[in-house]
């Protein structure tokens, strides 16, 4: 299985100074899967939003796959995000 | 960091029979980042949806941080389940 490995760093060398570049964050990310427990006997997990029905004036959706009320957003990725260095957060639908 | 470690199987022997049961597939899922490159100078990717901006039938949103058009889907789950087992998929958005 192939792996993309890199590891965390401040700067980097080039290109002017490193305080008129915002830091980039660094994770490791292997190739593996990202859905550790999500409806895992569906081929694939698709979930669709009937936008008319949509009632709330905000509603999140989860992308870190870790929600107890997926395919809705629980603040998981939080959890997800302090233990990994990762930064992924939810999709936000707003009437307005 | 902690890991989540499982293995492919087809079923286990508890239960009755295997038959009557879904298949479900296991895939190995460890601890740590599942965005490898989508905005990480950003704390938390967080995208929001004006929904009275939607226009089409069917809009696709990415939940595999592959996408080369993220936040909008692209079809590269597909390469990534290929790739590593997994079963996400993308959230549709529809207009009825």
């Amino acid at each position: 299985m192939a792996s993309l490995f890199s590891t965390t760093y401040a700067s980097l060398s080039y290109g002017g100074p490193a305080a008129s570049r915002p830091r980039r964050r660094m994770v490791a990310v292997r190739a593996e899967a990202i859905n550790p427990d999500i409806r895992k006997t569906e081929e694939k997990v698709v979930d669709s939003v009937l936008l008319p029905e949509i009632s709330k004036p905000v509603t999140a959706y989860c992308r870190c796959w870790r929600s107890g009320t997926f395919p809705l957003c629980d603040g998981s990725h939080l959890k997800h995000n302090k233990a990994t260095g990762d930064n992924v957060g939810p999709l936000l639908l707003k009437q307005k």
